[in-house]
């Protein structure tokens, strides 16, 4: 049958689907990997943005969640979540006042690399009366945000470690231009080198006898890399719970527990359907997201509310109205497009987890 | 001055930023376009699904709304705008009942290029009692959905026009494939081709006495070729309100109303700022949005939730926590990223439009 029929999923399309049995699979294996270790998850939130299976990844052993945006921590704490790292600065001087506040209720840790904004920070959090856990954010090859030498980085904690309302934890960086080589060799390389800058970084630190709990790296590219090397102790792996036609690639060992569903909107010739997804439902940075489950279906083009599929052989059977499962490329950014998860158990959509924090970047 | 001081857009980043008073040039410099012509303007909503512009839109001698999808329908029935084209085809059969049960409080149109779908409608509207409005879409060279030829056009005109709960009105065609040609000269010729092909299935319509009021076209990028071609009845343009770097290559008469507000989170390098601007809040698939009023700054890179900029001369001036606008490349999908339009007069936000349909696209 190569029909996804409607009755299978009686949903209105474009949707996007879970199977929770894949998910839950993907965040007991990572949780596997972690159990003998002495590095621990702190998975990423940017990729589901959902506060029900935040909860599940701390149910299997995850220490706390990382986020991108202080937008994301509010979700993240509003839904009972207590230790929670933003991997990013937060600068704006109404942001840094709504962080300090949130601090009240929730062990909140913040990335800085600039000391102008951890005074800002420091006097925040004084005025509030709250206080903020500070890592300071290391360059470790990627060339975005982070401090970019050894000293840097110890003048920057060493102020953290001295100011009123700040508590310094250590420090983090992010392998981003490691995680995505398709070679495992290269990945390897680049990431171990990522890893060694970050731990002179932190070895820095503790010279000066500033006590750096945690040392943060990681993506799900490199989750085993980083998470096997001595001196990491965690990593903010996120991907990894739903897949992607790319992360696929490269981690071959979790699956594909995110799809789209689309919904056959016209078959103007016998090679050709347009479906009722595009750009607005599913992102194409990382390349088309192609059907699953089809042979002989390929996607041609994306435009804003249409996407184009080439159909031969048997999926030229495909019908109006009939539904396609296609596998998105890059799964955070296409659930940032959507405000609910279908939860399918068995092939049966049985429940809605709401993505709470989708759309939440200030 | 540079930078854009806090003061002066004392609101959360991102955001995006309308300037009134350029949308309401932008809207007054289309109306009197076709203020002279037998043409009228159904404006597009998928450009900005915000129900104040489109009542702006109206109060300006638009003929109605179209929109692309029926939850951006259903958005604007219920923000009082009574006569909506979905310039789209509704196929899923909880859509076309929906669809069915909408067309009670609004005149609506909706376009299909199947003859089950059409049965389907009508099936539908006698169900539900009510009447719906049909426009047969036609490929006029863009490859998408679409009747093929004239005698498909024709068979389901005919159709449609026998049908209980049917009113059929015309019929619809995009030259999408013309409006983005920068040469004047190519779009005009692409545009002519497809507007003959779209008056020959009419006039293969007519030819079998059966009404055919509607003749649909058009967009940003074509509204002055198409609104001026004799027999089309109406244009559907969409980004001319807002304009993005993209069309304003195209259509320079219009001018620029929407920017992205950003933040600098980080000045990792004399040559280097990260803000707070990513692909969650800012599409990419035109090319990268660019720094506007901040000569020697160009972005580099997007990722979810950072931009990279390069700095050169005075642009190195830029601090942590200052803002920087830049210009989008799509308006229409980096809209859709948002839930609300900072509105500003004189330089001054003023007030928040809601995007009502973001995310409508089920």
């Amino acid at each position: 049958m190569l029909r996804v029929a409607a009755p299978e999923y009686p949903i209105d399309t474009p949707a996007l689907i879970v199977d929770a049995g894949i998910l839950l699979a993907n965040i007991r294996r990572m949780a596997g990997f972690f159990a003998g270790r002495p590095a621990k998850l702190r998975p990423h939130f940017k990729t589901h943005k959902t506060p029900a299976i935040a909860h599940l990844q701390l149910q299997h052993g995850a220490i706390g969640i990382t986020c991108a945006k202080l937008g994301e921590a509010e979700v993240l704490v509003h839904a009972g979540i207590r230790d929670v790292l933003i991997a990013n600065q937060v600068t704006a001087p109404a942001k840094v006042a709504r962080l300090a506040g949130l601090a009240h209720i929730a062990h909140l840790k913040v990335c800085v690399d600039d000391e102008e904004n951890l005074l800002a920070l420091s006097r925040a959090a004084v005025a509030a009366g709250s206080r903020i856990g500070v890592l300071v954010e290391v360059d470790v090859g990627m060339g975005r945000s982070g401090t970019r030498s050894a000293p840097a980085t110890l003048r920057l904690a060493a102020r953290a470690a001295s100011l009123p309302g700040i508590d310094f934890q250590g420090v983090m960086g992010y392998e981003g231009h490691a995680v995505f080589r398709a070679s495992r060799e290269d990945r390897e390389a680049a990431c171990r080198a990522a890893n060694a800058c970050l731990l002179d970084h932190a070895a820095a630190v503790r010279q000066e006898d500033i006590p750096c709990p945690l040392v943060s790296a990681g993506g799900t590219g490199t989750y085993d890399i980083s998470g096997d090397c001595p001196g990491i102790t965690e990593v903010e792996a996120g991907s990894y719970v739903f897949m992607d036609a790319t992360y696929r690639k490269i981690v071959p060992e979790f699956a594909t527990a995110l799809t789209a569903l689309a919904t056959v909107i016209s078959r103007p010739e016998p090679s050709r359907a347009v479906i009722d997804l595009g750009m607005k439902a599913v992102t194409g940075e990382f390349g088309l997201p192609q059907p699953e489950g089809l042979p002989g279906a390929t996607t041609l083009a994306l435009s804003e509310e249409h996407g184009v599929l080439e159909l031969e052989g048997p999926a030229r059977d495909l019908r109006v109205g009939d539904q396609v499962v296609l596998l998105p490329t890059h799964c955070c950014t296409t659930v940032n497009l959507h405000d609910r998860l279908h939860v399918s158990r068995g092939g049966r959509v049985q429940d809605v987890w709401t993505i709470a924090a989708r759309g939440a970047f200030c």
